[in-house]
């Protein structure tokens, strides 16, 4: 029996620690995508106690403190911190084969040096050892210590991208900290602010946006901002990847109709979306951006949760679906005339595995290793299983080796512990094949594989510049 | 290389068999939902030979002989009982790897000492063997032998529960058989026999039947009856979770051509469902009854069986294509006026699990820890496989740890041993992330999580008063 | 540690081997699919060099080769053969995990007796060895030297078939190479030259197509010929199964909107296909035809590629959203009458397995043991993790122990390697279980079955001739 998490957590033969302690550990971190704040970075925020760290933001400890049936002030409600790390606690104990467990005690151990295990009996000692050392914990502190190299926040057309532009122009903080552009208060037509969005964006860009092609032209002159402060990425959330294509005159008059106030039918929604994520793509190749497109979400499916907390709060599940006839529609569309930029697939749906593992096979070409590519397992996905599964995937359908690796997507400042999660997995499934005789144990192609899938291919895809 | 299903079958590290022998294995059995006849438990029938027990009317044997090319006359033909029995001790010796296999061995051995193993060569010895046996093995001395505390059957709203009623006078059996509320009939507008039903609905109950209104008042008042008599569970079946909400005047108006003999269209079949169901739904949670919810299957599928044999004889298979949307967009109509009872979901496709173990955490509540479950392994995924993977998707998701567990929703008394099979696989899981340092060796918090989830946890969600 | 690809290659256990070594290994190779040329075969064709021979026609390795941003030259263009070698083995380093990566060595190791490993080191060593070697391998050796027993290849129904009668005729060459009817052209009303087809078929069957009935008569006649060249077996791939059923006039109708050159609409075609496709189902029936349907493919996703190089060249994906209901509804139909005929379904998509296994299930009967089959992981799926899953499955969901077995849908003469990769993963699997206590080391029935599905299953199915 092995000890629990100890160092060689998720390691079980002699060829996985030897790839994740001689190649992989040592690498920095490249989080490309991720939901943490710049301001919260720029100002270095101290965190009251360890409840408002870990609790504060993090929709997926809320959702198992609800399947525990814990009361909602002990969750999002006012209940004192110490009330609410204990309910967290009592959770974290039925949590059995989570990757929350694993996360939980990996950010334990790697931050506050805590080698026990979280439960109600240990709560209280937890609690203190933790605030003891939480003042030394700040987002820049964290930040180091992981040796984090590049992080790309997710950031809208209309922010003002103030915090990257200070963070950047501190001499005592050589982190990257690049914006990530996501346009998608500018693509939701549904939204009862839409116009208020478009009037804000207008005068962000200085330019009155009153057709569709206006619309365009602002954002294009975001972008250009976005570009000039470092961003050299996208983002997209959507429930499916659809296609529908429509003549630009066509565009025009949906969204001239959405101007006006006038709700659109389903059908004019899915033309608009389609027009504006073409534009998107368009523009991304000519800028040589990445685009990253996250689907099968269905999100707010709590009423009652999302009127009283909004949204990213713990009731989003896994969508179902997705056609991939569109998908593929829609980047054969931008392949075509050679305006396809580099792309990231994700699906929340692990069941999509075979689906985006094979299409992204037929769009590849010469432009980049790995031009198209399969996002790492994501968000719900996050575990051994999944990580393993999606690897796996990847490894079986096209090059494993070519793989831009893991990104946290997190809200929170201590899940950098995932990366170190993911390498382990991906040096055990590794270290398994060459102890299975199914690749050679040739250690020069594995170490470039190790290195490249921990840090190197994530450098080189998005062109980041790093120094050493 | 173990011994052919010996004591630590499964098991395969120390943990597991720790795990099992101590906390799982003496645990009472709570058989929650199954297709057992009360009458036949109230009789105490008693079998002519293992052949009448065995096949005569268990589906999952029967397609198996059917796919080893078996004649009918001897599956559900008037062939003799040795030579059926003869048939399908041929079948298993092909179906490697099959529950089936591990089912049909796990009852030989407990009930009736057996330790080979059945194939042609043994089928005369293990057919004289188990005859002899078998005098003893009435229903209930199968299950008093099984350690069986609670039986939920499945029972029309028109059953007048007189077995029921029997069994529970009958001083001289402890063992609790209660009714649970499968109101199918009542809602599938589909039927030949609709009219004819709703006639004897309206009887038994005391209500003519000439409206929707009407409808739901006679269901209420059998469901007051079925109360009396110790119900608690509620159960459907459906090809998918349909939504589409209607004013109750239309639903009045698509009922009433239903009750004139139109047929509906499936647009308004699906308004009434949709409506049929949230009346059940708002009154389970008044009930406090808990709701199942079984979807993704498509029925009787071969007409030329369908004509000879009716439903239930193996022509059914796993469904696709079941929108998560209106999945959720049902179970959050209920929410919003809280009035969504304690709800399980099983779906026989399992590449839903990670929808299903997502949708769960969205409707998560303070009124009972693990509100929304998502069922144990169904039907054809009642494998080592299926279950493994049910519950490691559920692990990765939510809480393992408030699972509510096994049932076996079987039409055959020795069906028991699956709840071995099932503790023997979830001590195998458990164990295995033990002993790989995955979880402490926490032998408080284990007894706990695999008690729960053996026994204790059915008992608390559903609210069982046992013994002990 | 085990050695890189030794004798005991994916076989970890002493069972595992055992069953390998005494039982499968030995057996012939019945293909009873691929797409390898007939007239290569009958000319045995020479190979310039290893080149021509590995990335002549395999679209599989062009798109590892795009995943590795290789330029199209190297690819399908005009480099020279030296080069687009070493760009493979460049590509291959980086493959690890995929089953391409296994597939090559295995082709080294048993074709060219190198057992090193490929990659940018060795292309030049590996390169001179081959094409040293090369001169002895033209197909008819590579046959011989993999023990083949029967091919079916891929035919049109206009095809002549003269390559095969030569082959039949020539005794010095006693592998029987058969045609399969492959009547997709036929079917496509889509395609630009579908009426050039009907034209060309109207030719050779001398029956000139000016109605649907026409052209079932033609492709009878058709099917005369290929059953006196030795067919018995039928392909079709397609989208997906799909089920409209139409009164014989309305088909007649829309033959003739399509005769008179009218594009039909979606809803036509499906009617039109669903009515070729029961024709076909009955004479198959009629004739003691196995029908294979291909599906969940979407096809030709990349214009640019598909312009330039047309089908099959590596731009294809996985399908989704095929509904089960259609699937069910056409085999229905055909059993209804008693007409369906031996049926062999295979899904690309992966996340189909369960469907596919309990849809089998439902239609099998006395006529043949295992009448209805899933068939053997296909495709991308012919991975280690693809093959053991669908085996898996089906053990799970039916007799594994009647499972027809591995085909290798190639259009490469090496590839009869992939026998054995499949023997050893099936050998791996069963020893597996046998040494877990699941299944008991009863050496008769496991040599029965590893026999049977490594080749005995497939001759007697197919009702193939065979010595010995």
């Amino acid at each position: 029996m092995k000890n629990f998490m100890d160092e060689n957590f998720l390691l079980t033969t002699r060829t996985a620690r030897k790839l994740y302690y001689e190649y992989a550990a040592g690498m920095p971190i490249v989080d490309y995508h991720c939901h943490i704040s710049p301001r919260e970075i720029c100002e270095d925020r101290r965190f009251d106690n360890i409840a408002c760290l870990w609790l504060g933001a993090d929709h997926y400890k809320w959702r198992l403190m609800r399947a525990n049936g814990t009361e909602e002030k002990y969750i999002t409600g006012d209940a004192p911190g110490h009330e609410k790390f204990r309910k967290w606690a009592e959770t974290l104990e039925m949590a059995i084969g989570n990757p929350l467990y694993h996360w939980s005690h990996l950010e334990l151990q790697r931050y506050f040096g805590y080698r026990g295990f979280l439960n109600a009996d240990t709560a209280d000692e937890v609690w203190e050892l933790c605030n003891e050392r939480l003042w030394q914990l700040t987002p820049r502190e964290i930040i180091r210590r992981s040796h984090v190299a590049v992080i790309g926040t997710t950031d809208d057309p209309a922010d003002t991208l103030e915090w990257h532009q200070k963070i950047k122009e501190d001499d005592s903080f050589d982190v990257q900290v690049l914006p990530t552009w996501r346009p998608e208060r500018a693509m939701d037509t549904e939204r009862p602010d839409y116009l208020d969005y478009l009037e804000e964006l207008g005068q962000i860009s200085g330019r009155e946006i009153r057709s569709f092609s206006d619309l365009m032209e602002a954002l294009k002159k975001r972008m250009d901002y976005f570009a000039e402060n470092g961003c050299c990425i996208s983002d997209h959330s959507m429930e499916y990847v659809m296609y529908a294509a429509a003549a630009q005159e066509e565009i025009e008059k949906i969204f001239s109709r959405r101007l006006s106030g006038e709700p659109l039918t389903f059908s004019d929604q899915k033309k608009f979306q389609t027009a504006f994520m073409l534009n998107m793509g368009r523009e991304y190749a000519r800028r040589n951006w990445a685009m990253q497109m996250h689907f099968a979400v269905r999100r707010n499916n709590n009423s009652r949760i999302y009127r009283r907390l909004g949204a990213d709060v713990g009731a989003d599940c896994v969508g179902n679906g997705a056609p991939v006839s569109e998908l593929v529609d829609f980047l054969n569309d931008l392949d075509m005339t050679g305006e396809l930029p580099r792309t990231i697939l994700y699906s929340l749906n692990p069941a999509d595995n075979a689906v985006i593992g094979t299409v992204i096979g037929c769009f590849q070409d010469a432009s980049a290793a790995g031009k198209i590519q399969q996002g790492s397992a994501w968000w719900f996905n996050d575990s051994r299983q999944g990580m393993t599964e999606q690897m796996t995937s990847l490894a079986n359908l096209g090059l494993l080796g070519n793989f831009i690796g893991m990104l946290t997507d997190s809200w929170s400042f201590l899940s950098y512990a995932r990366h170190e999660y993911f390498r382990r997995i991906l040096c055990e499934l590794l270290g398994g094949w060459v102890e299975n005789g199914e690749y050679p144990a040739d250690m020069k192609a594995l170490e470039r594989i190790v290195k490249g899938i921990s840090y190197q291919n994530a450098v080189d895809y998005f062109g980041f510049h790093v120094k050493g």
